[in-house]
């Protein structure tokens, strides 16, 4: 490409009525792009910190971390609010292998990662022969062989949804429930293959849990490399013999904090809330799930104090606590705020990674969306002007829940997002910093439109 | 993020018309996500042939990969058409320090690229004090001071336009022919600020210009940490002294061919035309300049071939010779068509990197922009629904010029292009295997549309 003069793909559409807001929104984009501190924050978060589980010692840190840079990103009030959190340790270095074939010994090792919240099989680990099913369907149908196996749950991510989400929303309770699901037919543990499409073999992790009901057995995750060709070796062969290592467990329940930032507002007891979960995996850096989210959600309590902004509504900045494998964070938001008798009149998260933006997606009525779609304008030239029904956030659900809140999810393009998310690919390196930079600036765009307007 | 059923953010609007085009377009993308050769095709051009400008042996190798490559994708006939290319040789390492700030010695080297069609300064190098100067008014302002120098333009890639194409745009004036305005009066040399905005100090190379009516002086970008490093020395002291060492040079013009697939139509003599240019810069292995327009043009033909789709037109499936120093092998095909006469109704490049798709950029009457524009619903599910006026390709613009065909530019999100354009990091690992397969997608679509529908 040699072209040296090009079109601007965006157009900002100068309604007069709504000319003020556009020149505002400028003003926000100009001042992030030329002197955010998202990267920056983000740099820290993921290289002097890292991998940040509930109950981890970088959990602690990360906490600390948060109220100084929240501070420094220009609140009023800083405040820690206080949550008991699970802890759940790998406890080890997971492994997998195919011992033997036809009961020939040939091994071969499979890259492996224990499921969060899953028990371990400690040093003696699971050695049994796998039954490889690609679906619950088939587990019932073949529930009289499972007795004493390694269930191998090879369900597909499916490549033909243009939205990956929906191929994770598909796929996902197999890592959740595929456990239990397979104790209850006497299985001696489960692999699954991980909820993703990349092209790497990481294995993906992420949370599962046990129903009471049944016996709890191993589970881990394997990359894609090696359930291809665990499922090649099963279907071309008789018997197949795995071992697998895990060194899972719960230590007693531990005190985490939502870390809190507030710009106050003018009217009393009205509240907007917007942020992400500063909680991640253990595996890698939770750059995209969810540091990009906490670092945008201090970029536009930044930039609204750089420019002065009085907002109407005490606007929250919450980085919430432990939303991985438990949502306890957000659990405990909701309830002090009802507690409070809190008028909680938006939330908005961020936790669907960092990438380039598309829209918004709104839990809320269809007087209110109406509302909203009528600043599609101002936010195309930033590039999330998709502004439709959806998902808010795991960590504002409960508002919505309890206090009837009106929600939103920040949607960027996520198209990459399930390559990376819960496996040792989510890392600073992974996260572009202007995709990055321009969510902040839609995300600081729409908690000064629903401020300043109402919503 | 844990929760395990989202929204779909694209629907498919099936206005009753438009509901064959949508089921054959949902075939398209079912097909291409499903079984699409692009990404494993890249890989092959990317990592088995590698940059290939053109004159080089890879341009070679390139070209008959190209010719099977597109045999294999289906084309009905398959031929080179030949054009004579230039044949610059980079011809060495390119390399150059700081050797002394304020008369005294203190080294200090700087990553460097000699820029495209530049001289070389030979073993010897240039070495002479620095004269930076952010913009050519300044230059203007300073021309008495330039003698004998070496000329730094600092000009800086604007952050706050949305789309970074803008800014590449404006700095590329720098680049093309700063070393001809410096030369004018005097410059014994010009080192340029690399035209991104990326946070690694890669140089960035591309085409320059000598203009003849002054001296040749050789010319070569800086990445931007040593770029900001040389201004700040520069500011603070009063006589920075720089080397380069630069060894570009011209063979004489060889021969370069157009690799031209066809799908044969029902309709005499007329053409729809779609591709992406095969060269690329020697420092990189040009996967998003222009690998992915390379295959994507390639799966559009796989994947109309494969469906069994008959087109009206005769459809070309092109791969450029000589975009990026050149442009011979646009130029050459334009000339052909308008020799044989033929009705070239309408043409498609891709060569803005194989990003997560936006839109289509069109230069065609505001009659056809509107028959464009009533598509919009059909690409809303794939992501390339911005449907606007634009710039279409260097490769097709010969058609533009000199048929006065309709033409039209596929363009990605391009936020993460200029971090890697013309730079080291162009590189097969930094393509998102999705993102090029939506692109293809939208390509084919836009080609089924405009061969079944008119244009």
């Amino acid at each position: 490409m040699i072209k040296l003069l090009v079109a601007v793909t965006f157009f900002p559409l100068l309604l007069s009525a709504q000319t003020e807001d556009s020149i505002f929104i400028r003003k926000i984009a100009d001042e992030i792009l030329v002197n955010g501190k998202a990267y920056e924050n983000l740099h820290y978060l993921t290289k002097q910190i890292g991998g940040r589980l509930a109950g981890s010692p970088q959990m602690v840190k990360a906490e600390k971390w948060g109220a100084v840079t929240m501070h420094e990103s220009g609140a009023d009030t800083v405040y820690l609010q206080e949550c008991m959190v699970p802890h759940w340790v790998r406890g080890g270095s997971d492994k997998a292998e195919i011992v033997s074939i036809d009961n020939k010994i040939q091994k071969r090792s499979l890259d492996a990662l224990a499921l969060g919240n899953s028990i371990g099989t400690g040093k003696k680990g699971v050695t049994a022969d796998v039954i490889a099913i690609s679906s619950f369907d088939e587990l019932e149908k073949r529930k009289d062989e499972v007795k004493g196996k390694i269930v191998f749950y090879n369900y597909p991510f499916n490549p033909t949804y243009i939205v990956p989400g929906k191929a994770y929303g598909e796929s996902g309770i197999y890592r959740y429930t595929g456990a239990s699901r397979a104790a209850k037919y006497g299985a001696a543990g489960v692999v699954i293959r991980s909820m993703t499409e990349s092209t790497d073999n990481n294995p993906h992790t992420g949370a599962m849990r046990y129903n009471d009901s049944f016996p709890k057995i191993p589970a881990a995750a394997l990359g894609l490399k090696d359930a291809d060709y665990l499922w090649q070796t099963c279907k071309e062969h008789k018997n197949v013999k795995l071992s697998f290592f895990t060194f899972g467990h719960f230590l007693p329940d531990t005190t985490g904090h939502n870390v809190i930032g507030e710009l106050k507002g003018t009217e009393a007891n009205n509240f907007i809330t917007v942020g992400g979960h500063l909680d991640s995996w253990d595996v890698n850096e939770g750059a995209h799930d969810d540091g990009t989210g906490v670092v945008q959600t201090m970029e536009v309590l930044r930039v609204l104090k750089t420019l002065g902004y009085k907002p109407k509504k005490t606007i929250r900045f919450v980085l919430f606590a432990n939303e991985e494998n438990g949502n306890r964070g957000g659990l405990k938001y909701a309830e002090a705020a009802k507690a409070k008798n809190e008028n909680q009149v938006f939330a908005l998260e961020s936790d669907e990674g960092g990438f380039t933006p598309r829209g918004f997606s709104f839990t809320i009525n269809d007087e209110k969306l109406e509302k909203v779609k009528a600043w599609k304008t101002l936010f195309e030239p930033y590039g999330a002007s998709a502004l439709i029904k959806g998902f808010g956030g795991t960590d504002i659900d409960p508002l919505k829940e309890n206090l009837n809140t009106p929600v939103a999810g920040y949607n960027p393009d996520n198209q990459r997002y399930f390559d990376l998310h819960h496996s040792r690919s989510d890392v600073f390196e992974a996260v572009n910093k202007r995709e990055l930079l321009l969510g902040a600036i839609n995300m600081a765009a729409l908690i000064y439109l629903a401020d300043k307007n109402g919503l």
